[in-house]
């Protein structure tokens, strides 16, 4: 049986400010949780049916609760709780510059949908790429709805915070590092040539790469529409940033092979 | 003003049943309608604020009804309604097989998550693909989640509906297809010789490919991992399916340049 009390500190970790307070974060599911036992990741509580208990071996470290399905509605963030719900504590990465010379890193500036995080993060994990760097103003990689759009690559990925400008304006003193951006007017991805290390800063959303991180961007490169149409609102057509996202990592990984 | 029973007749249409009872669809926003405008959909009414109406060209054939923003919100399908919503005559498209010769066609198997197939919708867009072939298990493409996430490119891309085992076994008695698909013992996509034409199957989010199409493939391929880990619980690692479908889409156009 779940306390109010238990219910009210699992449902307050589903905002950013306790998240934040308490360093910890949730994930659910058959498919995350027992990713994340076996990652580097701190998983402090376990809520879960016996089931899920039953199939799963859990570090005598771990505070368990073997809660009923209907106990689990009451916690999860999702429409359809899946056996498991684990309370994990928060991973803090150093962020040191020199250690990402021979890795291709991805710079994400200003992501605002959790959807396209999560979907980024799992890219990024399928592609080798170890570490990401988000603007403070892209949303919390710790937020539920990123963590269940990883499907589990959030166990895998360092994922860092900082100003994007001020990170790339101290770069520039120390090894020289290609900065890939894309816009309209970059060279065709499918032609140019790219290095298996540097930078590739995905824009928001709607607005795109900021302005302020225009000056440092190295490379300009674009993936080539085959559309028959052209956009008619004024604004270009687009892809959605984590479908730009997988297309640019495809084509930097392709050249390794 | 709005009265009850145009409220009740808009919002019925954000059910399947009505939909396909009334043969239309409802589509939003000062991105997506705007395209719908002056694309081959036939709008039927539009309900917008003074302010889209001043910006933009109306058809003397559509029906217009003035709203506020507090009646937009009594029928929008959104979680921030934008200015207009339209009801628009779902199109129909003949599917004959000898004018899909030599073009990429997309064959989607079973995809159920809205927000993938409007994403795999826009994505063919930008690729140039001109039809969509989804099996009857795939969810709607005019449910209004689909139509929001396509961004526009609904207009655009012919969709049709039907048993692909049927499709696929009666295309073998004319011109030869080779029919692809995403399969883990598959070629890597990043070597194999891709053509500028045939059909690329797409399977299911969880499931994958049904194993009553595998008969039908003639060329198994695989999207290469670089990833650093193995997954530990008994599935494969997977990328989802329009992150899939934008890395096999651009693989294959990029073989035109």
């Amino acid at each position: 049986m779940l306390s109010k009390n238990q219910i009210k500190y699992v449902n307050s970790l589903k905002q950013k400010k306790f998240r934040e307070e308490h360093n910890l974060f949730l994930a659910e599911g058959t498919k995350i949780v027992p990713e994340l036992l076996v990652s580097d990741i701190n998983v402090k509580q376990v809520y879960a049916t016996s089931d899920f208990f039953r199939n799963n071996k859990i570090a005598a470290t771990i505070e368990r609760f073997e809660i009923k399905e209907n106990e689990l509605e009451r916690v999860s963030a999702l429409m359809a709780p899946n056996e498991v719900l684990a309370v994990c504590e928060t991973p803090h990465y150093q962020l040191e510059i020199d250690s990402l010379k021979d890795k291709l890193t991805l710079l994400l500036d200003e992501i605002k949908d959790p959807g396209n995080l999560g979907t980024i993060i799992r890219v990024a994990d399928w592609f080798g790429i170890e570490n990401i760097i988000c603007s403070n103003e892209t949303v919390d990689a710790f937020n539920p709805k990123v963590v269940q759009a990883t499907m589990g690559s959030i166990s895998r990925i360092k994922i860092h915070y900082t100003d994007l400008s001020d990170f790339l304006m101290n770069q520039e003193s120390t090894i020289k590092y290609q900065v890939f951006g894309a816009l309209l007017a970059g060279e065709s991805i499918y032609s140019k040539q790219l290095p298996s290390s540097g930078f590739i800063i995905i824009g928001n959303e709607s607005k795109g790469i900021s302005e302020k991180l225009l000056p440092y961007i190295t490379d300009k490169i674009r993936i080539p529409s085959f559309s028959h149409y052209k956009a008619v609102t004024g604004e270009a057509e687009s892809l959605n940033a984590a479908i730009a996202t997988s297309v640019i990592c495809s084509e930097f990984r392709r050249r390794k092979n």
